[in-house]
């Protein structure tokens, strides 16, 4: 590796902002300041340009199975980089049968070394509810990993979690430092909907709204913060979509509880009006927790602004709508439950917050890069632009006026979620470790040069 | 039946207090006036005393068993009338491969009938989650019975119920008019908690608060909250212990929501103090949910107050201690839940409500009579003193002090929960339906004249 | 007086309802019985009417002034009366120069004997913020009256009371047992905006609206409840009308303070809407404080129903449009503050709460008539139908339908606020202490019989 | 001015913590890195050392008159500067009959130029409630002055606004991007109050307590934030002390008003136990508001770290106890009030809030030395380390264990209102434009060399 230079641009980190010159050798920042003299392999001029850190992806989803689809891999994350994504943070299911070591190893050996363009961690998912697999979860940290993900939702799918395991869980995790994760729906709730849904004939995309409202994911929300209060221990919420989630969290945090969420940009910007689009049309946005209705969107925006809501990740999930989505044709329970996100997220977030004035970019920072750092681990090695960090760096241009278009998709899906929407501002270069990997929306690297960072545990919820 | 005359009381109902006299013909309250000319069979002064409607307790176990134990009969309810409450609604369970129209009259017919001494209306209570069984709450009106329970506690045991099981019986109960009520506890919690406390070698009574701290019932009250509004379905909470539990319910009620609940009269003034007792004595006090502490108690006293609880039972279970409870003598768990009470509630009440300050002689009726027979449906015949009503009268000496005992107990339980403290105030008469049934705390009526009376469906949490 | 039986009816009461037949004997009630055989002097058939206590309306303003406008005097009151009224606490303003004893005594010398129709107690209102009017409020029960209200509102106006002044009428009338009620409005923030309003050329009757926006109002109850609350004084709050205002008393109710409050007819049925109507029509709902946005119309529903505000009054404020509203044609702030209500406010609330759905008849008796007595000191003699009460007696007949207007009206004033909207619901029949006194909305009394009703102090707040 | 390289230190900013060189030339940082290669005027070797930006005090009071007494002047800014303070934002007061400029002008002439040893901003604050005053609030920003405080304490005393001069005040400053600042007591309450203490004889300094209970300040905190609300303008409540008031200015953040405040060192070690002190010790904490008890300081824990509270200041107020504070002797309310502070915040918040766990050493950088540069407009030039920054540079030694007390004191003060108590780290070298200016508690610059920073409109509140 050679050495960078980034000229001239506005620095933005989660708490400043200021002009100056970036310099990093060998894949470190080892300078910033006014007018570095320094001879690099690469200088790059950022006058009137955002220089940030990159982006980091806290809740992935690649090689991900539904029934027969599956998601596309890790050569996708091209797109992610492409967007400005230089980290993410994907969902290590543990295989029935093995354990979570052997689940993740087997990962890593086989699905992202030599395809993974973006550097990496992951979490672990519990699959098999047995006290083995429980007890694993004080050993993670030595495996560079410090979180771990229950599902409360599917029920009668393997990965669903009894509030016993739930429990057992936290309170195996706490002394260890790892973080528990919980996908918040209330599993029986849904059932019964579903199935009324189903026997009344509803059997379009919509039905996936009408099974799983809001008090469906609230209530799950408020369980999940008893089991960690029960436990003395910290929880994190993924993909918080509801008020009365965020009035759960946000009454918890009062008390002193160490709870924190996170929301996703599909959430903040679109509604339940794209799941009712006609034809199978609405397919596209069938994702659980579902898209929610106007008061919800704003009051996801108030809450990432005050920090109840910590990180705004994408959960990308690469089922495409020609094959995959096609499967639930006939009954909306059978479509492949995600949507692609990776490439567009900081974009979206970026138009939709930034430049909508919801929130300034300090907070931008802080929301798609530092915090998804600080939550898992692998802060201050990514996820901020400092002394010692990793090369990892945007270059912003905040006057760019385009739309989001499936076109220009690196993600290896057949549609965007955002199609057609007006974007403001874009990720103009990117920077891996210090080597240029993207230039407006185009994958420029050398391909495949993704590396797994090492996690510590006692990360930020346990702060 | 005759007629009765109780001359020169001060009536006292939930919302008016007056000086008068109150005749009563065939068991019915005829007239109440002013200087009644009246030739009764019976005549009664009560000048200086409060004249009041008998009282109704809303939740009693006869006939309950717990592993081997089993608890007393109604041929105990002369100890109810003896303590002032005149009807009780009792719970019927549901017995395996009966249906609950079975269970009731086969309960009425073998347990109730000939031996009841008070009247009495009953709960069914669902101990299969068959669909067959939901169905059944539909015409739970036909039978006269205008509620039923289901037990969210006790996992492993039949007559716990799942999420599923309760959302369903809540979406059948609402259309019908039936007041679905939930025995709030996460099942799973207790089943963790009771495991690592028997591990750890806490076998003694203390284990049963431990395996059961306030966060056990008050994230299963929030969920049954949830589950109601998901029905869109009034939901009656009962024996509500804990400030978190009395929150959830009063946000929902702000919300507008039907969501009601009770407490007992020893949550009101017992803590986990008498759980602590030494040697096997706190396994007297073993009941669920278990006793709390100071703050919660002092919480409960202000949510009755308030209206957020709106009425007081005695869920009166009685084992014995000399042999019944000596099942847990080396594992709490294996103590049999439950506490008497029934024949105390009345004067407990008031005694540390009324006498103490707390509420006024208006809210004790309220509490203790009126809303339990409108909770029910069985309002306006029983809970209070109007014309039609029947002439179920306590004449009420404010002067009286002595100290609760086992003495004086007809309950045949061989203790009492109130041992030993103090009293002010006691049920001097008691009438039911015109006949005098107790004086001074003994039992002087005919004996098992007891009637079932049937209940209206669409009761006051439809209102 | 003669004898009087109301035969068949269904006697309603804040908390029963049944079917009875009431006798009365010399202007009290003596007997409600089954089948009453009684030779009564007047006998009335109320099959399938409600028989009510007669409405206690606890804000009226008779002989008020403002500016040279003069409302309507005592002899109006024939309008109460027909309305199903049959005692108003109406407020007697401390004259200048004259201390509260002497104001009161002048004012039902010369305005209200041998005018008054109906039965009345009287709040004192201070007019001059000195000491020695201050502590004649302890003596306020010598002179059966048991009520003093201050204004936070009207800068510049000797009635304006500033905090110091409130505070010491808090302290001095707590041990005394007086309910100090409070206008509640910011004097400053209204002057303010009114001079903006009027320098903008804002002088249409809107400017009303604008100058007193709902904070205006929260504000000035957050401040009334602080200054209660270092007193350790129970405080009422008169005409409460905002969202903010409710929340600000339902926080201190919940945190056990003895912080209580009222609506009136108009905020719950009316709206900005009427204040905006073309010409200068919006001058009839100028009063204080202003109407408000549905919203707040909702909150206020909300709030009687579940007990955070306690009573309905009309703030009856005889003003006439030809005239005295003129006062105002080129500058809001010259509008007399005030509308008619007291002959509508039983109609309208059964129309728009009980008819509507909204509160029950029980609910309905205790906000019209059992609380506004409660609060004041007159129970049990006013408000409820007990043996030994005042034989005030409505029959109401829930089948009437019409429509509001001043057509009917015997208030004396020219218009109607409720002009043209549909009534449900009528009083057929009213009694005052026994005599018939209204039929069908005509006064029928012999005129001028309205007795003054001595208040006991301690009363409702300070239970 | 030469150059400065502050080498191997942990750099601690308010979202960062990384090892790295810094590297200043002619007082402003240029360089941050790893390794600087330079050469400069003076090289620190900060191993094993935090290197944060030089504290920032926002709420200091010099020259101050109380009575007859008045603190002492700018020359003992030394000690603000020893203690790790090279920034402070002082209050100039307006004199009666000058506006605020003159009166700006004149305090910098006459008080501050050629003994200021730290650089400073100032507040305006308004003593006559007269229009000319509030209409200059709107050029504030042509002085480089970007705040103006109101007292709503202080009746009788020419500083003392009503609501209306606050109302307008916010209106004037809002389109001007001037932040308005209240000092929040009820005068009323405190003059009544206080007039009841000294005639009960309560004469010592523990009625200041008694006469300024919490209540008073939450009241007018309350009130504050709904004159904010009408103006439609940001709002900055100065030293918050009450759990009431913290709970208000969270409401309000809760419903998306910009109402921020901070608090004092003092009120969060501090409580009424040291107002209480036998003798008249407790004058040397008379300060208003008044210390509080323990509750209160542990929930303005809570808020500086959730943010609701977003600052740090010491309310410095350098009264000596031999002379001035005696003026109270007899009578409590004569005490002038105020307490030095300057030279200990900074060290008494990091041994009781970072080394005791309370908050981390992000958060005391945002709390001490960010966030007020941002609040006051004075940021980036002040309160961060970034590029183009005044090089105002502490390094601090976390572990050094020590004592407070007045010995070490370069305040002019005779006590130290922190006697005794136990310090955990310490400022070691103090830097301000890169000149050494302290060391180890020992003053070391220049002197006199500070410099007014101009602050520029539309601070964070507008943000």
């Amino acid at each position: 590796m050679g050495s960078l230079l980034v000229k001239n641009g506005t620095v933005v980190t989660s708490s400043d902002e200021f002009i100056a010159d970036i310099y990093a050798e060998d894949g470190k920042i080892v300078e910033i300041g006014a007018n570095l003299q320094k001879d690099a392999d690469m200088v790059v001029d950022a006058t009137g340009k955002y220089v940030m850190p990159g982006g980091v992806d806290q809740h992935t989803h690649f090689n991900f199975k539904f029934g027969d689809a599956v998601v596309m891999g890790w050569e996708t994350t091209t797109g992610a980089v492409a967007g400005g994504t230089t980290t993410v943070i994907d969902f290590a299911n543990q295989e029935i049968g093995k354990s979570m070591k052997e689940s993740v190893d087997s990962y890593v050996e086989n699905k992202i070394e030599g395809k993974a363009c973006c550097d990496y961690n992951l979490h672990t998912v519990v699959f098999e509810s047995k006290d083995e697999i429980i007890q694993e979860i004080a050993k993670l940290p030595e495996y560079g990993i410090s979180t771990c993900k229950l599902f409360m939702a599917y029920k009668g799918h393997p990965q669903h979690c009894d509030d016993d395991t739930v429990l057992k869980a936290l309170m195996t995790a706490a002394p260890a430092g790892v973080t528990i994760m919980t996908h918040c729906e209330n599993a029986e709730m849904i059932d019964v909907l579903q199935k009324q849904c189903l026997a009344k004939g509803q059997t379009e995309p919509f039905g996936h709204a009408v099974s799983r409202p809001p008090i469906v994911e609230t209530e799950a929300t408020e369980r999940a913060i008893s089991l960690a209060k029960l436990a003395d221990a910290p929880l994190y919420v993924v993909h918080v979509t509801t008020e009365g989630a965020i009035e759960a969290i946000r009454r918890a945090q009062l008390e002193g509880y160490p709870i924190y969420g996170e929301t996703c940009s599909h959430y903040l910007t679109l509604t339940t009006d794209n799941l009712a689009k006609p034809g199978f049309e609405g397919a596209k946005y069938v994702c659980s927790p579902a898209l929610r209705g106007q008061e919800d969107l704003d009051a996801l925006w108030v809450a990432v602004n005050q920090g109840v809501l910590n990180a705004i990740s994408s959960d990308h999930c690469g089922f495409n709508y020609g094959v995959h989505k096609q499967q639930g044709k006939d009954d909306f329970t059978m479509i492949p439950n995600g949507a692609p996100g990776m490439q567009d997220r900081m974009q979206v977030i970026w138009t939709y917050g930034v430049a909508a004035g919801k929130i300034s970019r300090q907070k931008y920072v802080e929301l798609c890069c530092t915090n998804p750092a600080k939550n898992n681990g692998i802060y201050p090695q990514k996820g901020t632009l400092s002394i010692g960090s990793d090369a990892d760096i945007l270059i912003f241009d905040p006057d760019y006026e385009g739309t989001f278009s499936v076109e220009n998709s690196l993600q290896g899906v057949d549609y965007n979620a955002y199609e057609g929407m007006a974007q403001k501002g874009r990720v103009e270069k990117v920077f891996l470790r210090g080597e240029f990997v993207a230039d407006c929306g185009k994958y420029v690297g050398s391909g495949a040069c993704g590396k797994f960072v090492p996690a510590k545990p006692f990360a930020r919820a346990y702060q």
